[in-house]
């Protein structure tokens, strides 16, 4: 693959789905697990935002296409931005390396649909550079 | 990608085709490959049931989704039930972490895909969960 | 590193202090995914020993010594003969290819370590190869 | 996904316009990156044709598949012969183990593709295996 | 290896000794990469602080000691408390899974020779869990 | 672990004893896996220079000292230059990212150590950088 080939909404459906039929299965560890994915990225001694951006940097050198677009939804949500999108992805590619390049295009349609879908007032703000 | 795109049948005559494209290129050495992979899931001191659950929970944690499709298959072929492989996805899930879900929801998909079309009878005899 | 510089006492005890000091941090979510880690393995539609084979090899194609020499120790007191171990070992090889190779030699290290210290009986029953 | 989806004209016509995006997004350190990234398979003490194999292998081991495309069409442009195309990737399917496979299948799809567009004359030449 | 062997002080040493070995064998390229390395966490439209967290939580996840190690100094300095350490320490154990223990264990050992050396004040400051 | 703690010849004997014993097991899979490593290396429609290069790299990207210090072992015999080495070292540090350092420092230090015991004629010879 080298593009994203569904659309953000397709994204949140399918995942939607199978989450609910993952959870449905019976097994109460894996709920258990899901849970604490949650709760990692909520407010406490460090931001959500920071919180997502730690996602977001986790999921471009780990290389997953799909905890990338779900992170950078997210940061979306949480204001961040295009400069400090892209400040997050230079620490992912220094990091990781090029071979996180393929990701990093995909991450960056990804953040163009959402900013088309909810433009997103704080991107004019401080976005400096 | 976030979800399977093509069915399994596809999957199977893509895999095949592909194989015998590259056993046919001549190189001795990636045909010997091939069989050692063969091979290593045969009945032996570990059972085949057992060396298939291996190959699983190996495509978890290695993230592969090609891997994964053809290990549920197998999976699916030597009876496992549904519990067996939840708990063997919670293996996975809990070493591999997070960033395993996205293949876990595909997992699951797969898994459903096999039982509509060969609807085990182990899987309801076994699967007390 | 290339051979394992520690004892197994030593492994054991190193592991047992930093666990405590991480649990006693006060961060509960770290609590209850240590907790999530132990019940993986726990007996269920899949027994301890067959949980704790899938733990070795998902560990020596992830190329995490430490996660592999406590694996090793457990599937030792679950009395895994040593055809089996190198059956496990060798769906490891094949799936992780020859870079897993410096941690089945440190694995196999281990595994010598557990047998002076435990010669279990049934490595002799079972252990026909 | 398992297959290659796009035709090779789709790949590179989505790679450019996002790199473009990329290198527009107006992070200096990114623009750098992407230069070094480039320079690195250029002709120096090392040739561009052994540079574009250590890439080849490189992506193979890594598991990523427009890696793998892009310098399979790169090395199909130094006029590697099959047979040299096959010697490498058995080394990456060697050190990478059978995970690399679904890799090696799209890979091989991709050579074919660029082998039918650029029927290059050295693939006879030396190809005597 | 399951703990760090050296102190802080040796690892900065033969950090520091042997980059100026690489940096001092001419090529160009390796230089350049170092910098960007760099300046990768420099204040920015991120502050320094959270570059340094993206950089530990990235390190984890990948599994780097020595990566861990020098954001573990660096987070320090940068005034993190244990609360934000060990919520930034929980996002990559849930991202990455239980095979980044051992890789904790030994995070948590360094950030314990951190604050004997330096016992900061921040640490007590915002420290509240 | 951040240096190398053994030298040279405890790693060569630390390797050979522990695949002596692991060949000693009765796996008779295993013992073709490893006989395939070694073929995999020998010269063919690739040199022998070109595909320990490639073992090299791929041993860089992947992050396996042993395998690192093994393939400069070998590159150093096939006379490679060290303006050669470093060439190579940079393709994989941009591809792998700034998480290869430390084993770039590591390998620096290995080669070092093995044009102190056999300096090569040839290091002289084509090194003009």
């Amino acid at each position: 693959m080298h593009k994203n080939h569904n659309s953000l909404e397709e994204f949140k459906k399918y995942r939607e789905k199978m989450n609910c039929k993952i959870l449905a299965s019976g097994n109460l560890q894996i709920q258990r697990f899901f849970n604490l994915d949650t709760r990692a990225y909520q407010e406490g001694a460090l931001s959500s935002k920071v919180k997502e951006l730690l996602g977001l940097v986790a999921s471009l050198v780990l290389r997953c296409d799909d905890c990338i677009t779900y992170h950078v939804l997210r940061c979306v949500e949480e204001g961040l931005t295009d400069a400090e999108f892209f400040e997050a992805f230079n620490v992912g590619l220094v990091a990781g390396g090029s071979i996180t390049i393929p990701h990093l295009r995909r991450a960056v349609q990804r953040l163009e649909e959402c900013r088309t879908l909810q433009p997103h007032p704080s991107r004019r703000r401080n976005d400096k550079r």
